[in-house]
């Protein structure tokens, strides 16, 4: 540009008038360039500042005071009552869930899961003679009572006309199980207080309650085993965000931005409960991604081994892998006795296993 | 910028090269300015798009095929009985409706409704000699089997020891019902075929039984009364959008775009059910917007009465907002006998609205 200036004749008057609107031209450009590049500036700003947000959130501070002080002291008091009996013990997870849309929260994200694979080890882990802390979604399955999944109740119990005793019979065709049985079995474990029921709705609330309940049974050492089978959340509103995410109406739509929930299931290892045998699931869709992810979970969070399953197989086929690399495939073989479950055999390997480890850290 | 090369010295070599640079910087803006109306038009193209889609969606594409043959079976098959029968009858609708967000469908956007409202007023329509057909939201509450609702089933039952002719005995300390007559109660009515429950869990089921029972109770004519009590999804993914939604990784987080769930509230008046009596609910957090809401909805889809709910005393008080303008407040005495419920005193006093509808018609 200067080297033109240069060439031209600088006394000719229509020359003279080019140049002075030259250079408001490009005083105009500068200046346009400036606020773009201010723009550009912003919005980098907003990544980072997004990015920052989200890198250092707090989860802790968005769930801390959420635990009621009843439910810390029926934790306390379950955890007393079977450290002085020197159980073995096992904190399962169990069910989905749900992030919160909105301060009034009348909508929430959730997911399918209804705590099958967590309600049926809990069953498995009593028969091994250890305590549970069973932490599972409001309303999802719970052990022994989720027999009792898709049976209508009122459906069951008949009006008594054989035995003039008895104001109703069970009419046991409409159910898969022996109702008396399970009475007794649920009665005895009862009165051994072998179960400790804690429900949580939202992501926060099962944080909370799972920070607490690792901190509790910190106290068992190497006797706690963690078994997390709830799903949990990948993607929330942090509180502070969430009313101005409220409704963000677009052409009468509504527009959601949310942040990856921080993982803290490395805090297990490094902070909470450091000695605890744990266990963590991978869910995939994809079978060949399946090893390679159990794998990095391991190596990242060093827990002591990673459940992997496929969704449409996790009824019928698991592959623990070990910290140590061994890779176990657990297979429920089909045509077998009807009602066995392939929680059955999971529970099974782990409870050698948590022997073991037991074992040799004596 | 014509005048201005009229007056300069074309002939001047300088001033040539300075001409034919400005006709470059000339066509370089054009087709700059072009580019730019390009990237406009796609954006306002985009946005008419949107509205369109959103405009013309047609739900009824979205949901047809849904209800599956059994149930549609189930449906014709009690709709026949009580044609037959001569009954009254009432279509419940019941809890929330679930939005998926993927095509596999792992999560969802839903609601905290869990049918109170709905599965106790079925209970008292019943009591008033209506057949019900009671659409619910899988695993939301159900008439009477409600009422085990936060009840450990296993728990509320006991080895029976002073009894040697029964295996178990109930604890009725346990529950806040008569267990023996609940079952009565609900023997006699199964005999007398008076309940039907239908299940949904998305948006799209909603409305594809909503659809097909409406359709089926026209057959008779005022002697039907709908009572939408579901709480329904605002927006939603439609399912051609579904795929391309499922996850929008931006910095790592996820951002939806939801559409309005089109007013298909409309069509029972214009299209489905026109003879029947239909109530339909306005649920708001202001009650100074209440009056007016409920008033443009009537006026909007032609209804009989539409009832409406402050969100924190919903259970306590309830307006009821008739089409020819009379409004009738319904509150529930506070201290007066313990199980009392609202839902009695509205549906009495819809009956009672049915009942002269009905008369005034003949």
């Amino acid at each position: 540009m200067a080297n033109y200036y240069d060439q031209v004749n600088l006394n000719d008057p229509y020359m003279q008038s080019d140049i002075d609107r030259k250079k408001q031209e490009t005083a105009k450009k500068r200046k346009l360039m400036i606020i773009g590049c201010i723009r550009k500036l912003n919005t980098i700003r907003g990544f980072i500042l997004d990015f920052l947000i989200t890198k250092n959130l707090r989860m802790e501070d968005e769930y801390s005071g959420l635990l009621s002080e009843n439910k810390m002291n029926e934790i306390d008091r379950f955890v007393k009552f079977h450290l002085e009996k020197k159980s073995k013990l096992v904190l399962i997870t169990s069910g989905g869930t749900t992030v919160p849309l909105e301060e009034n929260t009348v909508r929430f994200i959730d997911n399918f899961s209804i705590g099958t694979r967590g309600s049926a080890s809990a069953e498995y882990f009593i028969d091994n003679s250890y305590a549970v802390i069973f932490i599972h979604r409001r309303r999802s399955l719970r052990p022994f009572e989720r027999k009792f999944h898709n049976v209508n109740i009122l459906e069951i119990f008949k009006k008594a006309e054989e035995n003039e005793h008895c104001n109703f019979q069970v009419d046991q065709s409409q159910i898969n199980f022996n109702f008396d049985q399970l009475i007794q079995t649920y009665g005895d474990l009862s009165k051994k207080n072998m179960l400790l029921n804690i429900d949580y709705i939202t992501v926060f609330d099962y944080f909370a309650v799972l920070d607490y309940c690792c901190k509790a049974i910190n106290l068992f050492g190497k006797n706690a085993l963690v078994y997390l089978a709830a799903a949990v959340s990948d993607f929330y509103i942090p509180k502070s965000q969430m009313s101005k995410h409220k409704i963000q109406s677009s052409n009468g739509g509504l527009n959601l931005d949310l942040k990856p929930v921080p993982k803290l299931v490395g805090k297990l290892r490094s902070e909470w409960c450091p000695k605890a045998y744990i266990v963590t699931f991978k869910l995939e869709t994809d079978p060949s991604l399946l090893h390679n992810k159990s794998k990095a979970s391991l190596e990242k969070y060093q827990n002591n081994c990673v459940i992997g399953n496929i969704l449409d197989q996790r009824k019928n086929n698991v592959v623990i892998l070990e910290a140590n690399g061994k890779s176990t495939e657990i297979n429920l073989e089909k045509g077998s006795t009807k009602n066995e479950e392939i929680e059955e055999l999971i529970i099974k390997f782990l409870v050698s296993k948590h022997s073991s480890f037991i074992l040799n850290a004596e």
